[in-house]
């Protein structure tokens, strides 16, 4: 039923125009609930459904995708455990497929195939072991949403031709945007960002202990980084990092 | 002198095999010198200088800015206040061009005319009027980098409907990147992001008193944005995002 | 004995003077010791006591809970496991019904029954699933106060034709007052005030990892709330939201 | 133009089917508007706008005073100095009466009168004499609201009978709201809360040195208070506590 | 040997001069380790040594105990758990009596009998149930250094009348000395030391929860504290407000 | 009237037995407002009110004063600076002695004269010349209250000799209570409460910069003391270390 | 191949000068990669690489190791459990020799013997027991590294007798270098500085509960030490101080 | 009077037994406190005081001057102004030289001649203008304790070369301890170490707006930097750095 309809039902004497006036008003509320969806998220920006897991139960994060799917192709669940993951595939296989990043802790819920990932590829940095956790979370979202990687792991200050290596690399392979995960003093960033000519998105890990441990310290160096183009999101926020990179590289092919 | 001399020089006998290689070893470092210099940020991001004003004397501000301009055409100033501007106005007369910016208290130096500005533009939006001064800094910066801006002032959420307005406009004039400055509670970022399709760069501006003033709960908002894509840089870092800004939207020209 | 009966005493001499004035001291103390009771918190507010159980032992918690139902007919537990309400409601049978709200973790032990819930309702609403373990503590209490609840959950701002909703739905039933319950940014209340003419008791829950996370930016920007008019409690405070809201709504049926 | 006459207009062959369509759907773009400006809070909460006048030029206030009274009776402007008083109370003479409140900081112009002031008054309580500032703040802007007030100045709680006394006087007047300020341990709202049988609204300030000064030990000790039922808003927000206070007192009346 | 006898071995011409001046120097270094261990807290003080448990194994603390006893009669054991004092009590039952204080957690070994407690009783109050586990602490450890306590627990301000009855309990019973532990928001030392004729040691403990929970609150409500003449001790500091309560009641048997 | 006068007047039937009744409920009220009354600050501690300045115009204070001298002999006021102390001393020349301590900016106002200084004396000690500020506050408090005080200024750790000196002299003049004041690492307290016999109440002071400075790494290195006995006041609070020395001493004299 | 045969080749007419300038200029790249490589930390600073098995899995640090050692002598890993270093010592028994410090929770792996240690002595000092783990850190790295060391543990300030004779045998043993681990207060490596010649590296050790545990008051103190010449690492830091140790002590013997 | 004649007049009969005995303790006593002034900073370290005139008078500070000249040769002031300079330099001029290192803000005052200053030389390197405060203090305080400097200002991480410039610069030059000074990120202190074969001494400085703004991100970048054997002062604590690193140098010549 739409507007067309209305008017055609109308004008042939099909309804009455009280009944016209009246489904026209319904459709505008429609249409502004409507517009309303139209606005949401998942529409405007191209970007499914994110479902943090940690600190939900089971249930909850199974319920919220069936949900989710009943409407959309795609939904993505973050912090998930193997275990979740093992439910999750089991559960959905009928209805589609679900693919688990163990590093990245990433599950998919896919109903349709992931088509082949996009150029330019987004580079993905690390400073140390640790922060892999972070980086692969990062990965695992960005290929999920169409884009290629390039991954550069381990990658600390404290060597700095590795960091030359890696900056070679990124521009070597294309990258325009990178995603730089360090914990402790979080210097890599400002330092990586020095050298790239595209932009970084830094991402502060939960890396260390005694004083600005547990990605504080991270979080300030990169917030007060004298490097100037630099923009960061929260610490361990690998999901955020990578939907922020990918929002910008699809600005080149639009 | 390049290798190609070198060698021909080597090859006619004009100087012997000895003295060709320390030659072509010097020319090595040098290489390495300019390779260094070459990676430097001026060159790779095609980002001028820009000198913080604030906590410097003028004279020290001046002394930075000549040395600058010695091997560049462009130099940013920012956070100065108006009697800088007039000195530097005064003083670079002969030497180059001088405009200042004074509500967003940037001034600008440049030995070339600053040419037509580039689409896309970047969209400039704030919360309140407080946060104007950090919109106006952004605003400054980025024209200076060469891109247009559309400016959306007095947005908060306490009213939605100013909010959907701004959004409306960005789209319309084709904005792919949205600077958000927000002080107090922060908000207007995460609720311009779940409405704007392109990417949001979050600035916390130190408006605001009590618990979470100055722009801490703005930065803290803006981290726990459940937004994902929104990134952010410093409590009243409008330069940053500019910047950032600038190098994002050059991607879609490249 | 009462005054009444000192001063008959007195006055047909079954006690003397001095025995009279010291019965009425004693009287007077007493009288301090019952006007202070009779301020004290039970009365006045009419509200029964609320044990937190957190960081008590289950025999403690019984214990105070039977000491308060010996001049008392309610009382009510928080934070409280399914195991220690099935204790309570075993180990009560023959005194009191105990009855156990899961979801909200909240025990209420009555020797009355409850008597219908009043009307104007409360609403309680959430941003995400991760509130509903706070948003449900509240209602728990609500309902036991004696109040009806309207629930709203899982209405985040990244959505904002659910907030658009939730609020359609709390004036239609009439609720006059809102608690809202929100982690990580803790932007809901704000946006929800902006657009609910009754009074939002804002309640920041410990959701969210990273700099602000636990609860800490909610917090922030509830205080920082730039819509007039919005109060808050502590993190995770349910209880303290939920005799607020009650207290608040008393006032109608005054 | 609505869709009466559009439909009309369709049947009766004045304008062609698509350009009924089209003149339908800009309808429900302009309800959409119209229903965005409806939900806005001036329409809503019937509260006026208050401008903060801290951080901003005399001039910004003056500008954004003029916008809202062009289409509004009443603006309030907060943490006013005296100067900018004199200023306003001149220039709009013509327009609307301006009244300054010294005391509170406070400047409220209106096109109409001040109607009587409404029952049940708010109590406004301090614990000491430099918390006045914040109070005289609230009470302004409670009386421009519309409401009574009743002030019980410097209670603190080491004298205890100057608490009893307040709390008898607030309770003697009919007061059902207390906007209860403090600032060092922030200890009254607490106790006033434990005696008085309606809502207490706390409100830290800004008061006491060395650790926990500045307000920050009374805004906790507030958020910890074992007294249930108790709410705040943010430190020295004494506009905020008003405005919470004449919403929930309106209750009552509704 | 003592100067005495090196002075009477000299005269009697048993040693030489030099000799009489080596041992005399000798005597002096020894005197000035003397003075060292004679100004040591152990005699200076009359406060025996007090190990915390926490955070060392069974083994570090039994082997601390063991070399503490073999020159000092009484040593005292805080946050010690029952398994720990079962070994004690066992493995020192030859050489010295260990007594465990269950709910203080505390053990103490002694080689001699604990005398008749002294007066004046040293006050000990709490807020609430869950800071009996502080109190108990200070409790065991003024009885162990041999002053009399009198308990009023469960004191919270939330019942002003429950703390009238502590502080006339407290002065009938002629305490001078007053431990106050209190969580949450800490304001029970203020206001018992408000009516209270003696001093106050106020302990915050690490209860409640949200923003300012683990005593942080209570800590910085008694640092502000407008009832001057109260002192504190650190968060869950029972055995330092023990002590320095013991060490002010010995002032008035000197 | 009394209950004696009400008695007689029954029973030879001057008054009914309903009026009695009354009479003696008013007088049960008035008690309790006696009670309040008595158990006062001013009359139990005896301890006059000390009027903080700072933040308070010389109005504010000069008119709290002269309140507070209506019905009491003595007032302090701290943090005076000295043309304070003129209007002061000029001002109430008539009615009372008014004294100015300059260093340490007390205004003591009496309007009977000081009597002798008792014993013990209560030590006060700094560790830096930047601490004087406040050990002089809490000696003027501290005489004012009666007390003999030995200063002992500029006692650092850093030179522990003078540390040995000034305990010696603190001994050697029977002191039994030490107010020990210091700012920077806030180690004197402790290094001073190891061998000083008596009770040591610390003083952090806002002294130092970077890290910790403004007295916030004294307070924390004073609260983690590992000398236990040792209680402390907040940053720079003088005059509460003064009124806790006086409270101790006083109960020796008892 | 080098320049010296590119050289020949090209004059012989091996090599066309196309080919030989691209050959040299790979040369180039590849000098810079070996000058990066040579200015590694590795070789300059002559420390092995030091893996911190915290926070990474027994796979990780296993294969890190194997990694490290294909091309170097020595690895170390800090904060290794037994399991892990018996894991390690049979993984690697037949490449290298393991030997695991278990107080100090370090692993060393050499292919070659550890040397004869070396003077001068690098002195450890704690304040108390539990500061043992964090010296016992530095004392395995330092011996690792190649450096005697001087243990004097429970050094604490409450006795400072046994300060003095800490000291004492420091200087007496020849000890320049003191690693000075406390808690708590932190007040040790300041007192200890004001009576050792040569230079303090402050450890603050993450032991003592309440405000300013976790080692932040002991951090705080040695940041605001008023002894100069101290220099700090951070909280549990046990290698980063044995490095810095080592490294200065090296100067001695250059 | 020394044993010796103690001895004489006691074997004599000049003085008998028990003054003889008093006379000794009193020596041993005197003995004490030689000691204790043995151990003073002054005669130990070799480093003269150094008085901090930031919150102290101009008079407090040539007080001190005077008092400690009076026994010494040589007192530096830090944090002096001009107008204070002056002063000194004018009253001092009969008895010392005292000279003003403006930048720096020290004043020296000597009643000896400086003598020439010693190898190695001490690098002092910065990351931007605004640290050079900080590095001329230290400059100052290395000069005037007798070593060289090289001073590498300017050289932020945003230009890598820089860093080599300067790093290649002080190893050339010998230098074999550096300070070197950076706000913002505080990452050039790792960076440096990295690449720098002796030991660096970091000092955050008070640099940067925004949050980790003031030095604090600094701060906690150096203690979390992840390159070993960096050490660390205070915030602005040039005059630290400047002792540590002296004292360090003198090893070498020991």
């Amino acid at each position: 039923m739409d507007i067309n309809n209305i008017l055609d039902d109308y004008k042939e004497g099909r309804i009455d125009k009280e009944r016209a006036i009246r489904k026209i008003k319904l459709l505008a509320v429609k249409e502004l609930e409507n517009l309303c969806l139209d606005i949401s998220r998942k529409i405007r920006k191209d970007i499914p459904e994110i479902i943090l897991a940690e600190g939900k139960t089971n249930e909850d994060v199974i319920r919220a995708s069936m949900t989710i799917l009943e409407e959309n192709n795609h939904v993505i669940i973050s912090r998930a455990n193997k275990q979740l993951a093992n439910i999750i595939i089991e559960q959905f296989k009928d209805l589609a497929k679900a693919s688990y990043y163990e590093k990245g802790r990433v599950i998919s819920i896919r109903k349709e195939e992931l088509k082949e990932l996009k150029e330019p590829p987004i580079a993905i940095v690390t400073a140390g072991t640790a922060d892999v956790k972070v980086a692969e979370e990062a990965r695992a979202v960005v290929n999920e949403l169409g884009f290629k990687t390039i991954c550069c792991y381990d990658v600390g200050i404290a060597g700095l031709q590795r960091v030359f290596l890696a900056v070679k690399k990124c521009i070597e392979e294309n990258a325009e945007v990178a995603i730089v995960v360090a914990g402790m003093e979080g210097a890599l960033p400002s330092v990586f960002s020095s050298l790239f000519p595209g932009i970084v998105i830094g991402v502060p890990s939960s890396v260390g202990y005694g004083y600005g441990g547990g990605g504080v310290a991270a979080l300030m160096a990169m917030l007060q980084s004298c490097t100037p183009g630099m923009v960061i999101v929260n610490i361990d926020n690998g999901v955020g990092a990578a939907v922020a990179a990918v929002l910008i590289s699809r600005l080149k092919s639009l």
